[in-house]
């Protein structure tokens, strides 16, 4: 009596005789396509870790930006379509901004989030700054506040949950294993860096390099490394 | 002379020959695959109970929230798109704090409930704060105002019912059946507390720990438990 | 030549080859799955009853409201979808509560029930108030004014007619055979009490006790029944 | 080449192959369902005679308005969907009252008809005032202006026709044969009166009775007789 | 590869392979279905002639206007969608009531005629004043301005060209070919009248009868013949 | 794996797998039935001249304008839907119109070519302004500025390139030719009124009369010719 | 259980169930049917070097504008549908002179950048300035500001990269394994100049003239050369 799924899965924003958004899963499917992203957080900040596909010798290994600050205080790494990353960003930069402005204090790395989140989840509404389709695109949130350290993961639902460490991208699902075998509560953030690029270098296909690897920590000021640094942790491993 | 079922099912808000609205009926699937919430009125305060599916060891359980507070008097637990239902209760928050400066006094349970659910059955219409689509959300909204306390049920057609104790999610079959077997008026907030967790605990595959119940009180005002509040809870089942 | 109904009864508002409205068609069967609800005027005033299925015992029977007040002369009996009333019924109650104020004296009985019905009739335009479907909603609107005791009922096409008796919803059929045997222009409102109810309970499964029934009169002024007075009622039949 | 004329209807506003506007044409169908109304012109001003379908004997015959005032010297009998004619009759009782407002006389019978057929015209364009599909309904509209007694008839499509006498509804075929016999420009208000019943007696199924007929006349104010005077024109037959 | 030709005919406004527009193309075909309506210019001024289709006796012949006076100096004939008409000639009555009210003079009869296929063209825009499907009607516009006498016709493409003689409607073609022949430059007024009448006499299947036929000129204000004045051309023939 | 093209066709603004825009490409096919204009750009000024189709010897042959003034220095010649032309032409005089008189001297022919285009391009947008399907018309602007004479030809799609020479319109393909062969840098404007004449005749089933053929010149200023300077051209062959 | 991939290209901006969106694979298929354009970046400034492909001999080659000019200190070069890209172009025109203005300074190239992609991004959403689907062009976008000479390349998706060199349309795939091997980052400009026109000449079809390629740099500001100093270019070969 029902129709089989294709039917229901090109609405943008339709249940399906199972209570199932399919829009919004093949979005998740568009990340698993995505390179890999790694988060791990720890007492002294959290760590981010990506991978870059340097599709040609030609391209500038630093323009492929799978990590961004967000505040003095927030970064995030992002796997799937870069361009809605990009809008997420942004969105969430002017709410932080606007936030010191207003209140004269940072953001909370939850209210960033869930600022996010909220865009996210409203595609398909006709808004000014919504998008006509489900964002593309997974973020790991990394963050210092009052709280501590804090890591978040977002997906295309509008959907958060705080992690100690998640990967996501085409290499999640091995990397997500690993993490759980090799994280505990106590890590040092050298640890944690250590743990984030060996992941890495066992879901990626090629030897890992400064040039193909990109590393943040928020501990507590976001930093994005150096290639010096990324070989200093590529060395330790 | 009639079409299938299937014919009717896509149109957002459209009624098919039998007067059914097929895209409300499946946002109550989407219901039926959440996780399971619990809430017992008695004549001390109302209870409400949740299970939290945590999916993965580095998840940090208290980021799964599935029982928010809206007001000082008021608190909801839901079942469903955990996106969703913050939109819900992020507009709830709203009214009540607007009523609160514009009247210098609480919003009542039940207006409160009423602004909620004048949102979720504005889905379709295009308005700035409705959805495209129904919200796929239920709550049990617990409160405590001039009336005493007072438990609610909302549904994704946007219709609510004052109920005694309901249990929503993907084990509200059995444990509905158990709350009416086991409720009865004179029940003190203890018993409440116990009865939820003891039928979660029926209805889990896992056993009930700190980690995957949640547990929050409205009496008079609106209470989460801490981790040690929820194991002495379980530690008297 | 033409095609089988099927084809036209998914365009919201569009007429099939014979001149018919199909969703509206849709929308009335929506009532008819609904509780029955029972009004009778007589020269004293009139009464409404109505049955509420009580679906659980944990629910509160007086949360299932189906007779609602509109203004101090004014109630209503409602069948279908209850969201959908609370709607007409809130405009109703913004229309009469701004001619009060505008003109200093009571709204007619007729003109709030035209004034719901331009609502019920304008769906599927887009405009702020009204709905992308038809209300699938009927309403027995009993009232009192200078023109002395009135009756009106409303269907989902936005029409309505005067009547001295009418019953609506799944039990309307038998019911409204009865009170054309029993209805008289002479009766007085405790006689019309005990055929409302009489009838209603002629149409209910269960027995018929203050937590399934509600009673309301307007004699003049609009007046829901206390327990005590349903019981009463049921007594005398 | 062309397809069968079933895949051009369902647009509201399109062409077919052949030039036709099937959705006006399935909107006269809808007329083709109603009640019977006639109107004949005399000299000495118009009369208008509607039969009224009394589908319950609970119904208030007088609330099956089919005859409405629109100004004082200007008032109109309908077929088809009476929620229709109500839009349009308001529209036109606005328009009347604003040219009486801004001229200080009032508004020709042409002007009236007109200013309802533009209303009628635009449907399907998402205006404010304007519906999503054609009216269902056919009014003849009888008034008395500087230019004496006059009679419109106007259908779905929003064009109008002056006559001297017509018939509308599911009896017009047969009613419009024994006007055009029994119709001549020397008739009495009075042998008006009595063609129109008579003419209505034989297309309606049950006996002619105060209750199932209405008259009205302008001659030259609006006048809709009371049962006594419908009995008395019956009396004449 | 391409489609045939149903499949691009209902879009209201969209290219076919071959660059057609079907549904302007279906308009016209409208216009094939109405009264014929000829317009021929002389040296002294321009005339214009319809057949009216009086399709019952009861009919007030008057009111069957095709002709229709647009200012002083314009007039036009019609055939088609009579409604629709109205509305062109509505719009460029205002047009020309704001020219003379804000330049002191007449609109030139070429400016009144693209104004009017302005209108025409903009169809399925979304406009305030605009329709969502071509105008089914097609206009000849009779003017004499500073340039002497001029004949537009109009079709439902919002295309216009200045003609010296012309007929549209059922007869058009056959009307067209006697154009051709009979037509010459030094017509004087009286005997374009004579040509005018007697094409749409070969063209009527009736007897031509001042109650079926109107005619007027411009020469060089607009002036509508009386039934007298008809009489008179008739009987020239 | 993919569709036939006929499935990506009517999408009024849609790729398909090949990259292609077939509304854009249908819109040209449009042209391609459209009368022949040609341009020739010399060092004295630029030369204008397009067939006329006259379908009937009562049309007004100066009626149908195929070379428009846009400004004083620009005038274009135009092929395709002349009610899509009048749009362009009369955007782009309102744009010459504001240009003089917010810097007080005449616009570039380039900027008044892209003005155009602007509009061209964005059909499908729902602005005030442009059109829901492409405008099916090419045009040929001819143009005097600070930089000389210059010859600009646009398309369906917004495009537009600067020629010495080229033709449009169901001729063009061999128009086209012609003008390759016998274009050259040092023509003198009455050589360049020879050539396209003479190419018009060759491309024309007709005779070539000053009827049937306009012609226009830019230098500097825009002036079309009298039916005595077509003549005297014509006469030059 | 999935549908062929037909079945989701049609939807502007809707994922397919592996997570692609067809219409913007679409449009990057537009771009592969363009003219080459090619990219190279020193230490000395940007080289770009397009391919003009002169469809007639009538076509002033100059028109044919394949590099332009974004603001003193970026131009860009454009691959797919010329006048999709005029349109970014001219809105990265009002972005930079807006900074410039609001700012006094120039907008870096990355933010240029950034604004062209936004724009880009946000097909389908129904804004002011924004496309119905994707823009079908890609840019080789050449600056230098306070970072020193860039150069980056963007394509329909609104995502962006920056370069050391890069090539563009039907050829760059050849094109970019010439400069792989090419390329090193002590290029003098002359080097890169004479890289990037021999790689054209190789991809092109005709033999390489001042007529067929335009070059430009940005070395710090933007100049496009003039036809002796491509000649003097090509003569290097």
């Amino acid at each position: 009596m029902f129709l089989t799924r294709t039917e229901y899965d090109r609405g943008v924003n339709t249940f399906s005789p199972e209570g199932r958004l399919f829009q919004v899963e093949y979005a998740i499917e568009a990340i698993k396509l995505g390179s890999t992203a790694i988060g791990v957080k720890t007492k002294e900040g959290v760590v981010l870790a990506v991978e870059k596909r340097i599709t040609s010798p030609l391209l500038e290994p630093s323009s492929v930006e799978k990590i961004m600050e967000i505040d003095d205080h927030i970064g995030c790494a992002m796997s799937g379509l870069i361009a809605d990353a990009r809008t997420l960003v942004e969105h969430a930069r002017v709410e932080t901004q606007n936030h010191r402005f207003s209140y004269g204090e940072p953001m909370t790395v939850e209210s960033t989030t869930q600022a996010l989140c909220d865009l996210a989840l409203r595609f398909g509404e006709g808004d000014e700054e919504s998008m006509s389709r489900p964002f593309g695109v997974s973020l790991l949130i990394a963050g210092h506040d009052e709280n501590g350290p804090s890591l978040y993961y977002t997906d295309p639902s509008g959907t958060f949950w705080q992690c100690n460490a998640k990967a996501i991208g085409s290499g999640s699902e091995g990397a997500d294993s690993s993490l759980q075998e090799q994280f505990n509560k106590d890590l040092s953030l050298a640890e944690a860096e250590t743990i984030a690029v060996s992941i890495l270098k066992q879901v990626m296909e090629e030897k890992v390099t400064p040039n193909n690897v990109d590393i943040a920590k928020v501990a507590p000021a976001y930093h994005i490394y150096t290639p010096q640094e990324v070989e200093a942790v590529i060395s330790r491993l």
